[in-house]
């Protein structure tokens, strides 16, 4: 494809962000009309080969619990803590005599917990995912294209790269941008080559924060990935990237005023999904016992239509 | 166990009701501090077998779409149909120059679309599962016993007993209840034996009403369960229960003023989750298309603290 | 003021629109800066002429109940009824020998009841009250100008214009477009003049369909306001108009493809608040009962931040 | 009436409680059938007294603006901030040509902002006001008895006891437990006798703290009513009680294990409404500039079914 359009008016990215973008864009890659971006590369076949690593049946939640006591401290507006109410409690709906029924209604930020950016979540210079203008999300409708009800399924080998761990830490310190290298460190560490159509979960502990009820120091500083890693994803022609932080890539960031580029890289340019918050603790105790840092990953979005994003409960099948 | 406490000065549930319910209590059989119930029946063994089905790599997902126009249609109240709102709309949080973000939130019944009922959904008697007072449910905590979030995984192998098909129809008439009888039957129509640990959806066909545009019609009168089935689940250790109808059981019900029997049965005396609203229409067709009704079957739910339900994006992998 | 600007690239409203328009527009007439529009005619004097009409003590609330069971009947994506949920039933917070407390929240559309509709609620041709573009309403920030916490008060005199009763009918058929001629003869009818810095409140008896529990008769078709009488209220220096139906303005509409014209030429060219689903079944009888139809009005907006509308309760005293 | 039931099985009010309980007891006094308390003090000529203190007709509001970074900060667990989103931007429902609407919606605790409490918002001895059982507060009702919807208005003579301004101060310590004889003495500052019927606003100047940008501080330590003040207003037969702090009473509390006593004195044993939250700021300027601390006050609940509290936007008129 050539180069990609830019839309007008809009302040330009850093020369340094055009060369990383270029490096890695998709636009046109599965046609000018797909929505699905590196999704496309999760085969059959890369998912009868992942349903095949299942040996021992231990499964792994990776979901934090949701409540309202969460992970979000109020730093970015809009993104509520769920806020679980009770809309009946044992009411005898259809008279004495009959059972009782409770129900619930929930408020919640779709972005608020253990969660997958959807590609629409970013835009930048004006665009989206696969040259579509970022003004197709509106309130009205949310977003027009990418929403993530257009995401069928997650289903696919997981790799987890323990990069705290290959590092000897229980927690990468706050200011560690995780690099290629750090995750080659990690693959070799792990026993693990990355495939095509790999969900590449990346530990940097930074979640023992919340765990340990800090949610504050959880939020920044904050390790996460360095904006060279996306090529190195791109390269191996990876599905999807989640890990265990707020922001996801390294915070506050490593060029100055250039916020967020490893979102822009992934899900403008690549059309790659994304995770946040999710807890990779118990999982990397289990790759160790199970002395293997792959298996099977599902992690279904909830198909809310139009939306940027979703919780998300993904889970870990050895 | 002896027989199960009964909280006084509730109206008494109906003879015929105890009868069933003495047939396939459960309470006890995992301990008297068991909050999980029948899914204590998926074992390791189980999901190794289940990922062992795995042959084309195909996946079927069973969500319906979240959106405000929703399955609900204000029937039941507070069980409110998915609020979907965007909260940024490419926003430059950090000033100009950098990437926009786009955030949503939603409001909804956590019961209002796909989802699993998880234990603590109905009380009879004063009681829920296990024996526990039905006021541990609280508007301050929800559910302090069997609270969705304490389920960690819902991973094993799916059986599709397709009673609408095994009688030649697309879709059941509304006065249908599903029998015993009829669950052999479709067994039988899908070449497939129910084991234990397994996770059994049945299909009706009511969900194409919805799928149609008429939610009035699909919600009732609805084909459903007979307070019959539980006796034949118990009997398999059937682990949970899912179907495409927004009642579940059969609706009206079968006996006069006998409200919900078969929730009852499942909840609060199996101790076995139960889901609704599932779109097992693509489902039908993969199976026929596959040439057999079973299935690796993911149904991870969302770990809401407290609730009584879930939203729920299944995943049935061939 | 010169000819009010209008933003490109938008289709063009029609010329009979543009020839009202030019007769009612407000813009500059209170500074360029100015948010309030209308209101601005509700000064000390009035106020106190307003409170001076007090003879009786005789309070009448002119406010629908706030419930899950509101007017709305699911036309205008978004516009959801109040779900009233109990986060807290006599909860002992701080350990027992307390004190219990019970707390409520809420999620709603604030246009869903009985509501005023800031300036913002409506832009034409790109543009919103006093020239400002459109597009400062976004999801981050509501609305920057005029939204209705910028209104610090609405108090004032208080009008019924009941055009129904002086039509000798309960209610105005659906398709009665309220004419000037209309409202002449209702003020005749009760006795009044309008006066610079009143609140007119106009009753076509159309919420006693709702009331009756019909909430979809009472959307439409809908009694309202002709396009004529902007102009009517304009020459008389009215600060606001409230009414009691669900659309405010005839519908459907007057003139084909020209929708909710009177929307446009209150709120984006005079900048006049307008209310609607206001209940003015008691005020009626009050205003026969009194054998007077001005009164002391408090209508106070709740000043949520960029809101482009707000609930009310108001009350008109005697 | 004689000694007022207690419910079994609840921890008993310490006798102190008991002591100030007896003095203050209005149940039976307005019928066993009353849901309104004090409210009833306010008469048609209470009201019109109010009216007639108009003179110069200037307003003043008392409603902190309703936003999501509120007086909240996320001790009582639900009372959430609001939570404003937009449903609409600008959005042309009706196709192109048409004019363009933007709609908000919100979530938000209604005891989160400046707002009135409701009788039933708290419950001792497992009774509510006037006897009523506190089990009648339910997650699918709310309050079956004394909800907010109940109350038509509020709207009377309103009388700010400048309790910080009398004492020289800006704001009162967080320790100042506000005393009948601060009352009296900030009475006496302000030239006010209070009367039946009035609705008292009481000025510590707390809410200082918050408008500052503290929100932590303006929470706790604060100060607030003495539990000696609920005899003070039934004294008087005050119709309503409000003032400019997050917990209403001083907190932490006067007399150690009694939580809200100053709670349960006014709502449970007198039936009278408290408001908390609100601004009295630019109200205690302004009588200080008008020489007089009364005037006519409207306070107008929002009228949500079954709700235990409400947001209030009231309006002094001097």
């Amino acid at each position: 494809m050539s180069a990609p359009l830019r839309g007008p008016d809009l302040p330009a990215m850093p020369p340094a962000f055009h060369e990383l973008a270029e490096r890695v864009n998709n636009w046109g890659r599965w046609g000018a009309d797909d929505e699905l971006g590196t999704l496309n590369l999760i085969t059959d076949e890369v998912v009868r080969a992942a349903a095949a690593t299942v040996r021992t049946g231990r499964r792994v939640p990776l979901a934090l619990p949701l409540r309202h006591d969460g992970v979000q401290a109020g730093l970015i507006p809009g993104r509520v803590n769920p806020l679980h109410t009770m809309v009946q409690i044992n009411q005898r709906l259809f008279g004495p005599g009959t059972v009782a029924t409770s129900d619930d209604a929930v408020t919640m930020g779709l972005q608020a917990a253990t969660h997958w950016d959807a590609l629409p979540h970013v835009s930048h210079s004006g665009l989206l995912y696969n040259g579509r203008p970022a003004d197709s999300v509106t309130a009205h409708e949310g977003a027009r294209f990418s929403g993530i009800e257009k995401i069928p399924h997650v289903v696919s080998r997981g790799v987890l790269l323990d990069v705290a761990r290959a590092h000897g830490l229980d927690r990468l310190p706050g200011d560690h941008a995780v690099t290629p290298e750090d995750l080659a460190l990690a693959a070799e560490f792990g026993g693990v080559t990355v495939r095509a159509g790999d969900v590449v979960l990346i530990r940097t502990g930074q979640v023992r924060l919340y765990l340990a009820g800090d949610k504050n120091a959880y939020a920044m500083p904050s390790p996460g990935l360095s904006c060279r890693t996306p090529e190195w994803f791109h390269a191996r022609d990876v599905a999807a990237v989640a890990n265990d932080t707020l922001t996801f890539e390294i915070f506050p960031p490593e060029i100055e005023n250039l916020w967020l580029p490893v979102h822009a890289l992934h899900l403008v340019e690549m059309g790659m999904l994304q995770g946040q918050n999710w807890n990779l603790e118990e999982l990397s105790t289990a790759c160790g016992e199970e002395r293997r840092h792959s298996f099977l990953l599902v992690a279904m979005p909830e198909p809310f239509t139009g939306a940027t994003g979703t919780p998300v409960a993904p889970v870990a099948v050895f």
